[in-house]
């Protein structure tokens, strides 16, 4: 099972805001044993959201976006999907009680923005914002998921159990383990990598994400991981991986890690 | 001329690395008055790569991809991109000359790890690493741009303004100006954020940033940005919309900002 992130926003494109929502929602994913291929961002418009969409209803069997589901007038994904995939917008039941017991109980009108986070395509389920206002809509079309989610990371955040509760236990464990190594440059150390990597031939991946220079003092953190039939499973492999790598360490530049 | 970002890296999809560096590139191109309107992050497959290039191909003008070209194994940003576009991989004699200049000098050996980081799909140019090892690359292709950095921040930072000079002189400049406000729920303020976008209809965006809870002293960063033929046209265009606004949130709210 394939995943995609899309980030809708403007100010995620232009920059001005860092975009962790899409890695923390696909930390969480990779932590539960899926498969996260893709992230897309795009600006609050439905062209593009709609391409970034076709483009990953191609890839991937779910997509979850993050971003633009709020009052205001730029708030547009759930209205753009449902434009994108044909789908009526209609008032979604569940979602109205929810806005009105909100608003009402404090005596504040529900006015058309405030009505608008209550519309969901056709046959969408909401999932419920237990730390905000707007809530996520969960779809299933032409046999994928997509899920859309707040971008306030905290309302995001409160969704995720609820995402992962539709999707179902992943029939794999995922694992990963960190070392740091200091003093041996990125391309000494591609080799023994790939050698490794070689002669394991066991699935794990072995990534070098350089801490500092090539030259002068380098530091690298070597990451090993991958995904198994059961946490022991990948366990075992991960474990073995990084015994015959810090071995060869050892032996070819006389350090131990 | 649109212009996309491509994150390449297993670290970043997977959400072990929040991906800083497109926040960082469109930040800066926003900032000199380019538009920038993709991000895609995928894994170091040719695959996944070949994917976002071909659907941002179709979508942008420049492609700016960040990750995956140093020495190791998985490292292969620049080989899928030739693959990709069926451009033959050539060592690349200005790179090649940089990489013995830095590695001979410390006697190291210039092993095939370390020659890979020179080779560069046929009629490429380089873009120089004045940060790190592995040199960039500038290709013009079908009228378009691709610029490819390295994913290490500081030697991606270190080819913006070598980028910068390739694009050429936007004929637009760019400004945004922020304002918080307290107390005024975003739903609250969503119609006369709309209402000053249609008086106004000048090209500046109004954007609402909750930074707190809808409910319970809410507070919202208020964005006003867009483009213009100079900075004066901008700066201009910008005060009176924030004025327009300021008056509208002072008459209906009684509150100044």
């Amino acid at each position: 099972m394939n995943i995609a992130v899309i980030s809708i926003g403007n100010e995620v494109v232009k920059g001005r805001t860092v975009d962790s929502n899409s890695a923390e929602i696909s930390s969480f994913l990779t932590s539960n044993g899926f498969n996260v291929t893709y992230h897309v961002s795009c600006k609050d418009e439905t062209d593009e959201i709609c391409k970034s969409l076709m483009f990953l209803l191609e890839e991937v069997d779910v997509i979850i976006t993050t971003g633009g589901l709020g009052p205001t007038m730029d708030d547009i994904s759930i209205e753009s999907i449902s434009k994108c995939l044909r789908l009526p917008l209609e008032m979604n039941a569940q979602a109205l009680d929810i806005l009105k017991t909100k608003y009402l109980s404090l005596k504040l009108e529900l006015t058309e923005e405030r009505l608008k986070m209550a519309k969901m395509p056709l046959g969408a389920e909401i999932i419920e914002n237990k730390s905000g206002t707007a809530p996520g809509m969960f779809l299933k079309y032409d046999g994928k998921m997509i899920f859309s989610v707040p971008g306030v990371p905290r309302e995001m955040r409160s969704m995720l159990p609820q995402i992962l509760l539709n999707m179902g236990v992943s029939k794999k464990a995922y694992m990963s383990k960190e070392i740091r190594v200091n003093g041996i440059m990125e391309s000494a150390i591609a080799p023994l990598i790939k050698e490794v990597f070689d002669v394991m031939n066991n699935g794990i991946n072995i990534k070098s994400h350089p801490e500092s220079f090539e030259f002068n003092n380098p530091v690298l953190i070597i990451e090993f991981y991958g995904y198994g039939d059961s946490q022991d499973d990948i366990e075992n492999r991960i474990n073995s991986t990084y015994k015959e790598f810090s071995q060869r360490v050892k032996n070819k530049f006389s350090v131990s890690i």
